[in-house]
């Protein structure tokens, strides 16, 4: 019943977001997967092209909100007062809070969780997931649902590759047995290493959906 | 309501495991920080001293389980159904199968979360969690409840700090700053590097327990 309203929130959202054609990226990661990290080096190549804004999900803290201001993207903080999650509901409010107007393009920096936040339909157009290198290639296997509603699966820190048993083609392997049309991006945020692709995506996705 | 109810279970279970003088241990981490690396490495350290069983939590799959089967220890392996925590009626169910006679130490292995575990008391004697260097050292600003709630946070991959910003004399302030009671213990599962601390910890609570 809960899941089924808030789909139905979701869909409305995502209607609204079509008629003001602002692209709605979700993206979702566990702690300290350099989600913040990869925020940042995304503002900095597209923000001369596109308008971006964007929605800091935390428990507790405004620490990644500050940071991300840094880069000079229009940003909010959302505390989810100890939720382990954000709902459509809870995501049209931080769009309300924002103001799209002029805005491209909004990322919903998730709460970093790899059980919950794939659960609740937050309204995104799309979703993206970091992995990152140091958790393991086995985290498929073990968080099913985040892999499957995931359109992209950005593979972090990959600098640190040689330090770790991380293997990538098992990943990629693990992740298509879950959804067959994830695209895998490794990519190294510190670095900007990979990340070219990961910018055309996000800003061919923008594109389309202002049509 | 469910909270209130979950704690009255809880202290129920503990009441029984203090009867039967087996010491429960709730462990936790976000995914891929070294559960079941740090669990095994703990296991053959204490195996011939003390009878040890685990409770492999997962969402799905059984990976971990047959690892720490391989390390000699009676294992069970439960599926949440997508639940991205334990509650004490689900760990008790647990420790039913897995029966307890002959044992002094049960570990239970959470999920891969740090938000929703830590809001369910699991009726474990001491929760005790794992903090990767690779997440970095502002986790205890962000996931404020998790480190509240546990006695140990062992701060694990201490073999990749120097690829790393991560300072461990900040990790340590926050902690504090959430707990000032929780002990910090560095460690590397991988190497075996600082686990006798954590060892001589585990042993010690686990035959006070028994008194």
């Amino acid at each position: 019943m809960i899941f089924k309203d808030n789909n139905k929130q979701a869909d409305e959202l995502r209607k609204k977001l079509k008629e003001t054609g602002v692209f709605l990226l979700n993206l979702m990661s566990s702690p300290g997967a350099g989600k913040t990290t990869t925020l940042g080096r995304t503002i900095e190549a597209l923000k001369d092209e596109i308008k971006i804004g964007v929605m800091e999900a935390d428990i507790d803290s405004d620490v990644d909100a500050h940071t991300i201001a840094g880069y000079g993207a229009k940003v909010i903080q959302l505390h989810t007062g100890g939720m382990c999650h954000l709902d459509a509901g809870m995501t049209e409010d931080g769009i309300n809070e924002l103001g799209t107007e002029g805005l491209d393009l909004v990322i919903l920096e998730n709460v970093g969780n790899l059980v919950c936040p794939a659960e609740f339909d937050t309204g995104a157009v799309k979703n993206a997931m970091i992995l990152s290198v140091p958790e393991g290639h086995d985290k498929p296997l073990k968080y099913p649902l985040m892999f499957q509603v995931c359109d992209v699966v950005l593979v972090n820190k990959i600098d640190v590759l040689p330090y770790f048993d991380f293997n990538m083609e098992k990943c990629i392997e693990y992740v298509r047995m879950r959804n067959p049309k994830a695209q895998v991006i490794p990519i190294c945020a510190r670095t900007g290493e990979g990340m070219e692709q990961w910018i055309t995506w996000l800003k061919e996705e923008t594109a389309v959906w202002k049509k």
